[in-house]
């Protein structure tokens, strides 16, 4: 292939997720990688190196055909500096220069930020968010992922730890959470807390699409499961807004796929609880980019050399 | 006197403050009128430009010498139009052209904001929070008022009604709102709701100022209201702090003259709760500028023709 390209990865706790894209954020081609096998953070990082070279190489390109690598990680970044600071859910990170690293590595223009303020990126630029001028992105999985769009950029603050919605607390007292906090959004219904709930109701294992359906075929212990995680949403979204008027709330992943009955339960309860200005001029609205949206804001990072 | 002069006017339930400032911000003079026997919108605004009017001549002033007249008003304001949407504590107003009006009786330049905006505005600038890049300033009385200053600027969003810190809810569910909420903050450290508290406990009415003073004396049933509230805030403050990593959050207003007990109470749940890159990097400090912040806040917003 000719012309200019930007590889983009998505770095998760299970896999890891290569696109090639044109410069128009168009995914040309995608693979996926376990990163199980890679304990520490220098094994991680060869494989992370190797599997940039391998890509380059499978599509027939060279490294002057590369923009750059643009890289969503699962923790807090510091973005000017290229840094990770930790990793919640991988061990043994702590303050690596990953951005250094990975330019010495490769000899390309490496760019990281945290996954989250990625898909909220791509999103803002191409994806549900679009015209917005403030706008929060939300990325329910097994953590609540979240950025915030502040006129019109991703805001970051000057810690670049800013947009941590899904660690918002619901209640004055509640379970522990993985951040140190407690009764975060997050321990009540990211995706394993679901799982948990539906388990201990339905007395078997029970998958989170399953549930979904038994939801739509009207099972009333189903229905009563997400009508709990939509209103405990919008009871978080209700301080979301309240403080930050944005004029569009976006939900993504694995959990959003419940569709209509969490929408509607998570827009009755912000629509009746929030206040009245805040609340006429905010649509509340499904993802539009799918698990793709962090690979496309990676780009966009990469294009607008990390000044988004 | 001569030079250029701006008036300031702090609108709340119960009375009107005016205050003449110079052009670098400091109170030169200051008068408090009742507003209680306004009964209608009409009549205040006639009482608000007759106030202007006597507070030139009282200080030997003309018209010439006024730059401008900033108004800091006790709820939402289209700062753009010049509109008061409505007041929470003062019946009969419905989307008044405020602004207009008062130009058009008082022929001099009018600029209308939230005063909890202007409180902020004030603390930023001049205050406790002046440095900051990004904060939240709120300010502790009947009602928990607050704003938001992001990249150095108050932040409004586009319906010029962000910034309600008070009405982030702290739990799931609880006692109603004003504002048409439940379990918002206010509901539960507003200064009616703590004195009814305080009543409940020691079975007689008693001030905060005197449910501090027993909380210094080591009074333990005045210790452990005041901690609650600490607590309460600290809640809410630990969202807020994830959300956004400002790297200063400023309180003022009465209830925050509970001082220490108070203050010791908020951190310790905030720096024990929050993320720890947004706790490394925050302050939480007294507001500095006492009852004055919002109009000298209104002074900034005149000398800025609205554009802070």
């Amino acid at each position: 292939m000719t012309g200019k390209f930007i590889i983009t990865i998505d770095l998760g706790g299970t896999n890891l997720k290569l696109a090639l894209l044109d410069l128009r954020f168009h995914i040309l081609s995608k693979e996926v990688l376990s990163t199980q096998a890679f304990k520490k953070p220098a094994s991680l990082i060869g494989a992370i190196a190797d599997s940039i070279d391998n890509f380059i190489q499978t599509h027939d390109l060279s490294k002057k055909n590369i923009l750059g690598v643009g890289l969503g990680l699962p923790g807090p970044i510091d973005v000017k500096k290229g840094l990770v600071h930790y990793f919640p859910n991988i061990p043994g990170w702590k303050d690596v220069g990953l951005k250094a690293i990975l330019e010495k590595r490769t000899g390309l223009k490496v760019y990281l930020d945290n996954d989250a303020n990625l898909m909220s990126l791509g999103e803002f630029r191409l994806g549900a968010a679009r015209g917005a001028v403030n706008a929060i992105c939300l990325t329910l999985g097994t953590g609540v992922g979240s950025g915030v769009i502040i006129n019109r950029k991703l805001f970051r603050a000057e810690t670049f730890a800013a947009g941590e919605a899904g660690h918002i607390p619901i209640n004055e007292s509640g379970p522990r959470c993985n951040c140190g906090g407690n009764a975060c959004l997050e321990v009540y219904i990211g995706n394993h807390r679901i799982e948990a709930e539906a388990r201990k109701v339905f007395r078997r294992n029970i998958s989170l699409e399953e549930l979904s359906s038994l939801a739509k075929a009207k099972n009333q212990k189903a229905i009563k499961i997400w009508l709990k995680v939509g209103r405990r949403l919008g009871v978080a979204l209700v301080g979301m807004v309240n403080l930050l008027s944005p004029e569009c709330v976006v939900i993504g992943g694995g959990v959003a796929n419940a569709g209509k009955i969490l929408f509607d339960e998570v827009r009755k309860t912000v629509y009746r609880q929030a206040m009245p200005i805040q609340a006429k001029h905010l649509s509340i609205l499904k993802a539009e980019l799918g698990s793709d949206a962090g690979l496309i804001g990676a780009g966009i990072l990469v294009k607008e050399k990390g000044l988004v």
